[in-house]
């Protein structure tokens, strides 16, 4: 399926606040149509059309050919942009190929990933004479709903749209996947001197031929300032995965998402932040070693905030890697590594009990096996080991690093490493066995 | 698709060794049949017809309904077994569905999983009309070449079958995939008079509907005791995974296949071996620290070739289970930890030294990471970590387990623990960045 990325509006609101075009605006990071086309791509989209107007040029010198995205860029200029955007839309008749099916969108609109996916999953049902339409039915949560295209709808299908509709029940999105049909409701309203996508849509919904997909939140119409910071706060909140620690959920992901915020804007890779967090770790257990538990703890807990940076940044702007990933999960067990050698050093040359040497292995052995045991069983099962899940009431159990590193920092502020370090031991390999416990338990019923 | 296994025949050879009938002498812990069900239930197949004959109460008695094998077992009798193995298959006309294929097999030969299963995959190409046979070509390694049926081919088919035929170049392995046309053939052959199975696939091998599907080693006919021998060392063999470490390959196998053929015949379970494997890491972990580096070494190496048995025992005997391979990992984990801390103790005890401290530290730490990098990679790569074809020259690098357990093994007998805790720090952590490293530059280009 291709998709189509309407561009060829001035975006006079925004302007007067950024040095470029509306679609080349930057947002945490990326223009706002690389976005789009990033967030397609990873739907599996790579092939784009995209229609420009007003900054032609400026569009297609940001973009290109989209060879350094890794998909295919097309343009289509429309010198009528002014008149509206159903002329804009119509352009693509040009290079329509027959019974089509392709995914239309604003690109001045952001949508969250999840969205667009479980968006793009209903395109196979959508009909040849028929348009889906994503909407948005929560009314009071839609972000400035003055400015939106109001939807009256019965079921799932739309029944009138309009800007000033005054009985309506839903928002038109901005997300749409088109057929032929599509490109003839505009040829027709257009006849009619009616140019904007709204009155071809209102045509086909006016026929019934306008189903409703129905979003929850997840997307926002970069108008003006408040909407662009709007967005910034959408795209954010979407970056915590719904499987999340304990304490990463209710304290770390506070400073991270901040942190992910001030470094999207530069080049600082995943992988950087990645390596940042095991340096951080790194001083962490230097500063235990040299007996600044204060200054041990505080690192601790950094590093732990930058370890859910470097995946926050690499899903905002879509560098994901695989070696990432391997690279996180080895750096993340050094760094933990490192921080217990330190705190144990700190207790047995101050103390000089051999306990602590005890103590110390027991807590050092623990740190990977929560990992260990995630990794193997969801190659032995198949299917991810969720904490939340499998783990029951273990789960705020805090034997996960989130929850490790956390111990470290509390053991680290209050100068009670020793205390710290008996409850790491503890808690890491109590979890391993009462995880196998209930794996044996599940395997028997 | 269905299974029918001939356990007609009387088993006259083999009768005076075992006190049992042929298709129930356990061979490494199971009945000759059951270990045929157990191995086609593994491939898949859920339905099975025993056709039984001389021994047909205890046959139905040993296997009941399949329920203990989660399969169902089925029941046809040859009153008059005697007259031949044709007419024994014919049997199966009572009970044979239109158009159904079906896996006929000797219920007292032997095949290997990996045979079985390369032959079942032909299933779906074999013609309404024909036959498919596994057939063994390598005449210089058939085992008791004369009591073979002899089979003369042509490229891909069979042209002549006969236990006294002089010109051939295969061997017929009693495993065949059958339609409705073997049974016509066999009713051909026996109104003719002639009641062997062989008849009635020559009769079809004079039409060209013999296909053969040429197998290599890994079946065995067991007949008499220096088959049954061979069996047992066919089936042992097979053991072995084809990726498997180093020093495992050249020394633990040697050992641990012994292990396994002794437990084979015992109830004792796969889990009861990982809980041994553990014990005697353990039991070397005290000698470690009872100042007996000898013994403790000794005991480390015979937990490492434990290590290896039970996997052995639960594919000799089918028993793998998933909660198995979760205790396995994480009780070997276990056991690695144990083991170096007891090193660390008695080098730090008679010497005093810190290093050793900073040494072990290094050691504990080492031990998990390769297991932690080879799960992580099959998680994000989504195919195994294959030491062999990822690591290079590095799989001959004693870093993972049993080059591990061979380091402390030498360190022990040769009484050099520190050497051997500076050998398993430095390999392990070594081959963690390697691997690091190999996966950076295989994702680059």
């Amino acid at each position: 399926m291709r998709a189509v990325l309407l561009a060829a509006g001035e975006g006079r609101r925004l302007r007067p606040l950024f040095d470029r075009p509306k679609p080349l605006v930057h947002l945490l990071g990326l223009a706002l149509i690389e976005r789009n086309i990033l967030a397609l791509r990873e739907c599996g989209i790579k092939d784009f059309l995209v229609i420009t107007g007003c900054y032609s040029d400026e569009v297609r010198d940001y973009l290109g050919s989209g060879e350094k995205y890794g998909v295919s860029i097309n343009y289509l200029h429309n010198p009528s942009w002014k008149k509206g955007n159903g002329l804009s839309a119509y352009t693509f008749h040009k290079d329509y190929r027959q019974d089509e099916k392709f995914v239309l969108l604003m690109s001045d609109h952001i949508f969250e990933l999840d969205l667009l996916k479980a968006f793009l999953t209903e395109a196979e049902d959508v009909k040849q004479d028929e348009l889906l339409l994503a909407a948005d039915s929560r009314l009071e949560k839609v972000y400035d709903l003055d400015e939106c295209t109001k939807v009256k709808s019965r079921e799932n299908y739309a029944v009138k749209l309009g800007k000033r509709l005054d009985d309506f029940n839903a928002v038109d999105c901005g997300l749409f996947i088109g057929t032929g049909s599509l490109l003839e409701a505009l040829s027709c309203s257009i006849e009619r001197g009616a140019y904007a996508l709204t009155d071809a849509v209102n045509l086909m919904a006016g026929l019934g031929k306008v189903k409703l997909h129905f979003v929850e939140d997840g997307w926002v119409d970069v108008d003006d300032y408040q909407s662009y910071k709007q967005a910034e706060r959408v795209l954010l909140k979407s970056l915590v995965p719904k499987k999340d620690g304990f304490i990463s959920r209710i304290f770390n992901r506070r400073f991270s998402l901040r942190i992910t915020r001030l470094l999207a804007a530069t080049a600082v890779t995943p992988n950087q932040v990645t390596l940042l967090s095991f340096l951080t770790a790194a001083a962490a257990a230097v500063s235990f070693a040299m007996a600044k538990p204060f200054t041990g703890g505080v690192l601790a807990q950094l590093a732990s905030i930058l370890d859910g940076a470097d995946g926050e940044i690499s899903r905002l702007k879509f560098l994901k890697s695989r070696f990432g990933e391997m690279l996180d999960s080895i750096l993340d067990r050094y760094g933990d590594y490192l921080i217990v050698i330190g705190m144990v050093y700190s207790w047995y040359r101050t103390s000089g009990n051999t306990m602590a040497l005890l103590i110390g292995a027991g807590a050092l052995a623990g740190m990977p096996m929560s990992m260990l045991f995630k990794e193997k069983f969801r190659n032995v099962y198949g299917k991810p080991f969720i904490p939340e899940v499998h783990d029951g009431i273990l789960c705020y159990f805090p034997a996960n690093r989130d929850g490790r590193l956390f111990i470290i920092m509390l053991g680290g502020i209050l100068n009670l490493l020793p205390a710290a370090l008996v409850l790491l031991a503890a808690v890491t390999h109590l979890q391993a066995f009462i995880r196998l416990y209930n794996v044996r338990k599940s395997s028997l019923t």
